[in-house]
């Protein structure tokens, strides 16, 4: 009988519908938090003005299900059902209507919060209430808190060391815009990229702001450019030496796609090890990093690729098969859930047994550094097996393929 | 006897030395000046400083070639040289010390400029001598005017009307970063594109300017955003209609590479025309755009993709095989001048004579509206013949593998 897979949902979602957040809250900010609530109720309305049949119709097939976004009880019966033995939870569980979504919106569009107090009050709130949430079963969680580092360097390392106290709490989210605020090349962040690093908590971006300003509410180009501002943090670290002074430090973007890796690392592989391209510049760029970038991918950087695109799949080797992690995107509509084990067959028939292994969760396993032994008892239980998804139980990936899927390296010579 | 190929150059550069500019300034401007040109020679000496070896040999070795920045008699023997019949013409010919750049850097870096004035005053200095320049051989450049349109669009909208009536000017370039201007979505240009449209006038953004004020001189960083940013000018205006509202406008991206337009063409036609991965946001993308993004490429949008790698070659069916363009980057060290013809050979000798054609002359031609037949003659005189380029004059595309390079259009039923 063939082991079954260790699933680790890469990308999950969980918190609290916004007026239970109130006892998790300083109460000097009740004031601000009233208006808060009653401005999540205001946006429910106009969703439902627009959109009311998608809406009634997902709350009432899945009505039971969704209640996991709280319920730990309920969730773990939600991850059975799909398979999964370990998640990733970051906040905002309402994807629909916004309504499960940490005080003053301190969850996926943190950066959007113009007030460091309440930048803190919300995201110190949720993080309270995670803390409770994982700790009922700190085996399956690798919870995720909030901490806006832009607003508060010092702050946001006592944040770190807090969190890192916490069963289940294995890493945090950073705002993804900066805004006025530093960016995150600058040197201002290292005592938290420090602290991160030391106390391994994983750090994060995942899709949600981007350059809202510019956007006229052209929801279209919010779409398109989303990506660049969620992988932009991670590559500003890369490229400006971070993981050189930082090299236990991890980072994380999630469900902004894998696409762009192929595509990035070519470029910069290039850019910082085949200088023939770039003459005037070579001089200037090495002395950075000591690696090519596509090198601290599966060490330092991961993605959390979310519910992977086939093209996304096929091109794993040059996304990199050692730091690409599948996500569920529970109990988000866009996400497999509650038809993941469907998906799973749907998607991954084809691929490699040990690829597979990699992708479902064992990178997850790695980068956050939970508990392999105690996640596959759960997967025995519940876990598909490579039967199940339809595959070759005897195919194994060539060593070779997975070398040609950084085809540049070989083609630009590339070398530090 | 097989024909010549037309090579068409989509990114070349020409420039006085920037004291020159002198006569064709405003006099109102002129103590601006002086300040300016103290602050390039001031430029060249930094340079000077960190790499002397590399820019004195460079300057050496080519010095008459060099002179083609300004002199269109030794222009066209260098392009003579280089198989080139016609050219598409930017301004900054000195990519090694910025000597030759437009008053108060108003070419590639125009957007850097906060003195609406000064943009202005600069742009009209460089326009007034590339229009003498062009007009002394029409028929092979296609000049590039400056437009600081982010600044005042009713000027923008009479320089292009100007530009428009000189022979050999087939374009403006406008700024990358429109900074704390409007973004280029925004309605209030609609004016600037009409006036281009009309008058046939091609818009342009060219690599340089990226979001400078984040990257605290990193130059890693710099390098990897600026395709980011130097394209993203053309997806606004794609994703929010405007090639709707001004079917006739084109919008050429140069010098930022050309395999973005892989990933990006796939996930935009998704989410405009694949709709069930976006449920959510699909009925409030749709009625933006009557066609799949992709579509107008090739129509409206066009990729100036200079010298291009063997990627970007094998890719090329899905870039667009119909919208990309190759250039020599002419008087630039990272260029193929002054041995365009060795990389021709080495890069064009495996593909097929028709998609050759396209590459590297019969799109600019079309997107310029450039005079084929005179150029025709000039490439019977110096252009390459598919037998010195190591081609089989016989072996033309498949249009099976041409339409499959849109894989993504088949694999989603990607339709409007």
């Amino acid at each position: 009988m063939s082991k079954h897979y260790i699933v680790v949902s890469s990308d999950c979602h969980a918190g609290l519908h916004c007026e239970q957040y109130r006892p998790y809250l300083d109460p000097s900010v009740m004031d601000e938090f009233d208006q808060y609530v009653a401005e999540r109720h205001n946006h429910r309305r106009m969703q439902m003005e627009m959109n009311a049949d998608y809406i009634e119709q997902w709350e009432k097939e899945n009505e039971l299900g969704l209640t996991g976004a709280w319920d730990p009880v309920q969730r773990d019966k939600e991850l059975d059902h799909d398979g999964v033995a370990g998640e990733v939870v970051f906040a905002d569980a309402d994807a629909v209507t916004g309504q499960e979504s940490p005080p003053f919106g301190a969850g996926l569009a943190a950066g959007r919060i113009t007030d460091p107090r309440l930048a803190y009050a919300g995201a110190r709130a949720h993080n309270r209430w995670l803390a409770e949430f994982c700790a009922a079963n700190p085996v399956r969680r690798a919870g995720i808190a909030l901490v806006p580092v832009t607003h508060d360097v010092q702050r946001a390392v006592e944040e770190v060391q807090w969190a890192a106290q916490q069963p289940g709490i294995r890493g945090v989210m950073i705002p993804t815009m900066w805004h006025t605020n530093k960016p995150y090349n600058d040197r201002s962040y290292d005592p938290f990229w420090a602290a991160c690093a030391e106390s391994g908590m994983v750090v994060h971006t995942h899709s949600g702001e981007a350059d809202f300003a510019n956007y006229n509410d052209n929801l279209g180009v919010y779409v398109h450019e989303v990506p660049f501002f969620t992988h932009r943090p991670m590559f500003h670290l890369l490229l400006s030496g971070a993981f050189e002074r930082f090299p236990k430090l991890k980072f994380v973007v999630t469900e902004a796609g894998a696409y762009w890796a192929s595509d990035l690392l070519w470029k910069s592989d290039i850019n910082f090890g085949g200088g023939h391209t770039m003459k005037k510049m070579a001089a200037k760029i090495k002395g950075t990093l000591s690696k090519l970038p596509s090198e601290y991918f599966g060490v330092n950087c991961f993605i959390g690729a979310s519910t992977m695109s086939k093209e996304e799949l096929r091109r794993r080797y040059s996304i990199g098969i050692d730091c690409t992690m599948w996500g569920t995107d529970y109990p988000h509509p866009e996400g497999t859930w509650p038809h993941t084990r469907d998906r799973l067959k749907k998607d991954f028939a084809h691929l490699p047994v040990d690829d597979t292994a990699l992708l479902l969760g064992e990178n997850a396993i790695r980068c956050y550094n939970m508990d392999r032994d105690a996640l596959q008892a759960i997967a025995d239980r519940v876990g598909p097996t490579p039967e199940e998804l339809g595959q070759d139980p005897n195919y194994f990936s060539d060593p070779a393929e997975v070398k040609a899927g950084r085809w540049w390296i070989a083609e630009y010579d590339c070398h530090m």
